[in-house]
């Protein structure tokens, strides 16, 4: 049984999400659907690349994520699907948003445009919307994928898939913030394999000594230590390190050797 | 595979929606769930007709929508359930939650009121409980309808299924706001048919002119589109038109022709 | 088809609970997935006990419940699996967070220390990691469980659970408020059974007669029901009993016989 991943700026206070997912089943009713997020922040692109991205390592080759943070919806922007390397496939709009997860599965081996108007929702008066491609192309295109229709079906190839950013990469041992979580963890830019064997991590005016886990220090101390998915954060046991540090996205971090 | 779509009032900080899940999985333990919204102010009955509205559309015909904005639970108020012309069935309060959907989807062939009691939850010593059809009546009752159960099994005909209240109509070009959405996108009642090929949208001090998507006009301009339900919407690019204009569930709205 | 539930302190702004689920997905693709809840307050390991027994029952005997409010990750504490007298299987961090549950279901006839690292996520470099055990250990081990494998192969067998804490109880007719819920209803740890025949609530400065059903009283009035687990619930037609009294969790509640 096909899963689809969905992963949006909708948030879950209107029926957005569930008008995707009508429009997923009514093409495939046996697909499984699987919420990585809808909190993205409204039109946060680069938030939204961040979110796919931690997401998708853990998920079964052959996995369908739609994913939709699309401020040009109803513009000339392209929708797209691209099959990455290990055969999971990625629709959303071409702005970016699918680029950081599609790399960290090993880039993309195949990628169409989404020209093939008879896989989208056929039941609207002016179809598609000029506001809804969730619901009314990328959906019913993820179903049709979730039904083993070849990504190739959809539209035309292109070779030209948009990157009009990327994730900020560190240099050398300073990076930044990428994303603040729901604990109040820094999740920072900096992966592992560049960590020295002895460090401390410098944030504002904080120096602060790695720890194998949260539970290794005094409760609101801070700590740092390699997450789950495997880049540098900044932690406090049992609170919040960005109330601490008053860190957000952005906030430059240093790693200094000891 | 039978989809069981639920909206409530219920939230999700609490177990509540997980229990009545876990009622129709029971029953129904090959049904797919999909939620439209738990958000729906607590007791907010017409803000949950309209969100259900706005949702069923997507969905194949023969989904059962399980619906619960019931503040008369345990009173005499009557449980429901509906067939609609199209064939997808409803299930909950008889308080006019569910009609507003019913209507979109061509109307109810059959009505029926709760009563067969072999159909609920068996389990509880006082049974049902006073304070949750939700898992103790409707959910059990969906996933009968999921495992393909007649509805006029589930209790007798009726034939005056109640209506307190309407969505709001609007009289020729004036109308009003219907929902505030998550991305502070105004829905109002007028619908798109009733718009000239020129015009102007007015709320509060605010002319508003149309435009064809978001991005289409400058970020944070107010503009005037059909929305993803054929309705018309205020949108203001990249921000939210509620903050701009002030405006709320209710305010009224009028398009002037140009 | 198995039924798998998830309650965490993850939140829902992340994709800690997306990345679960696909952990469990690639072990067990056709697992049904249910979200009991992700709103437990953060490491707030009682809340989170207390909102798992109050989910329980109304599924189905041999469901698998996945928890984690684990605030000791990655130290010595330990992962168990416990299997129910009733056949449901239990899995997450030996902390007291599942014994409520368990105990509602007629405690526990098998319990296992997750030592067989076999059935653990194999992908990571340093596997598993020490912050996320849902994704690298629970998770795994839930979707062995929901393919068929038996509860004893996932560990060693143990016979001293750990119970740091008990959910209060009441001393004959005192009682306190378990939980606040989302209308604002005080969930008290009084049962049905220990109710006089002709009683009322004294909470605060208030005194609380009982109701049948939210709308046997006037608006914003104050009630004293048996709430849908069996507890006494104070409750505010249409609004919030907590705000009304300005009860939270822990305070003070009596019953009076009259």
């Amino acid at each position: 049984m096909a899963v689809v991943t969905l992963l949006t700026d909708f948030g879950l206070d209107d029926t957005y999400v569930g008008q995707v997912k009508g429009a997923i089943l009514s093409v495939a009713p046996n697909a499984t659907l699987v919420d990585l997020t809808h909190a993205v922040q409204p039109q946060d692109v680069q938030a939204g690349a961040f979110l796919l991205w931690s997401a998708v390592e853990p998920f079964a080759a052959g996995t369908i994520h739609l994913a939709v943070v699309d401020p040009g919806v109803g513009s000339n922007r392209r929708g797209i699907a691209l099959r990455s390397a290990r055969g999971d496939a990625f629709v959303g709009p071409d702005n970016g948003l699918l680029l950081p997860a599609v790399e960290r599965l090993g880039g993309y081996r195949a990628a169409v445009q989404l020209t093939e108007r008879a896989y989208w929702r056929p039941s609207l008066p002016n179809d598609p919307s000029s506001t809804f491609h969730g619901r009314d192309i990328f959906g019913p295109v993820a179903g049709r994928l979730a039904s083993d229709l070849p990504l190739e079906y959809l539209g035309q190839a292109i070779d030209d898939v948009q990157r009009p950013f990327s994730l900020p990469e560190p240099r050398g041992l300073s990076g930044e913030v990428l994303h603040v979580d729901t604990y109040g963890n820094l999740v920072t830019n900096l992966p592992a394999h560049v960590l020295p064997d002895l460090f401390q991590v410098r944030i504002g005016n904080h120096l602060i000594p790695p720890a194998a886990h949260y539970a290794a220090v005094e409760p609101a101390t801070l700590l740092a230590l390699v997450g789950s998915t495997g880049l540098l954060e900044i932690a406090a046991r049992n609170t919040s390190a960005a109330a601490i540090t008053g860190a957000t996205r952005g906030t430059p971090v240093s790693v200094e050797p000891r």
